[in-house]
């Protein structure tokens, strides 16, 4: 693993204290305090606390967007495209659980950049549906309510950031397997 | 429907508020003006803030604990339990969405009843495992990892607060039945 840069290193450590105290809560203060700087020293590497909040939840969404992107172009069954997006959220979760609860929890505090974030929010929920009904359409995947599968799928997946800080000794390619199991194959034998 | 007393009014004014505001950030004078009363005349229902969230949140998760034991002893197959058990929370979510917001969001704020919610939350989780585990032995479900079936469902159940306002003419016997469909046959064909 690469080193931190110090900007990064402000960003992790803010994106911890939001999790712990709310957005709202957290000063630029508490963040130098934190990482046992002085207050003035870090607004060499960062503007404001917004800019932090913006770099977290933008940069996620867009790795999900491009996760999606290449999982709409691939050439394989919908149920495989949807095994794919469900080793997205783990493999982005798990690597980044305070970002994904900023994500959850604090999108609705990003100033100039909400509007994009919200765009880019229900472009994934549409390409999400879209790997839903072309499955329905090509006989792969029942034909439940569409919205229902959706809404069950995705939250659980928008929920891993709570669980997976709780699992010891975490394996992604274990949990991303059977995840995908109950979510497509339910849990009836 | 019978006529709300002035007490649960002011319960469910309140709850509506803080899934608007946050609980930290509801003030009683917010209140008294949402309801057009004075906030003097308040407090001959109802003595704190406090006590408003109490009352939210342990009503709401007494009442789980009473659906749940219902559903435990009932003389039915564990996949009828687990029916059951989508049903109850469709039903107390449609019920009462804001209060169901303030459970998921407010009740790391409650004061001297915190210890009890989470005790009740922990029985709940494990009567909800001992299903599943039971159904793992009678050969109803499959012998996936127990842990990620109840965190994949629950995560489902406990998002309803999200979804059920969104949608318009909500049937709930409806809603249950696809649920329970998705989430325990999966969504292949």
């Amino acid at each position: 693993m690469r080193q931190e840069t110090r900007r990064e290193e402000i960003i992790n450590t803010a994106a911890k204290l939001f999790k712990e105290k709310g957005y709202s809560a957290v000063t630029m203060r508490d963040l130098a305090a934190e990482m046992g700087i002085k207050a003035a020293s870090l607004y060499n590497h960062i503007s404001s606390k917004q800019e932090i909040l913006k770099e977290i939840i933008i940069s996620l969404a867009e790795n999900f967007t491009k996760g999606m992107q290449n999982i709409k172009q691939a050439n394989i069954s919908n149920i495989d495209k949807l095994e794919k997006v469900v080793q997205l959220h783990v493999d982005i979760t798990a690597n980044n659980t305070y970002g994904m609860a900023s994500l959850n929890n604090d999108w609705m505090h990003l100033e100039e950049k909400r509007d994009y974030y919200l765009a880019l929010r229900a472009a994934y929920e549409n390409d999400f549906r879209n790997v839903l009904i072309d499955g329905v359409n090509k006989g792969e995947i029942v034909n439940v309510n569409i919205e229902v599968m959706l809404f069950s799928v995705l939250s659980t997946l928008r929920s891993l950031y709570l669980w997976i800080p709780k699992k010891e000794d975490l394996d992604t390619q274990l949990l991303s397997s059977q995840l995908s199991k109950v979510l497509i194959n339910g849990i009836n034998i």
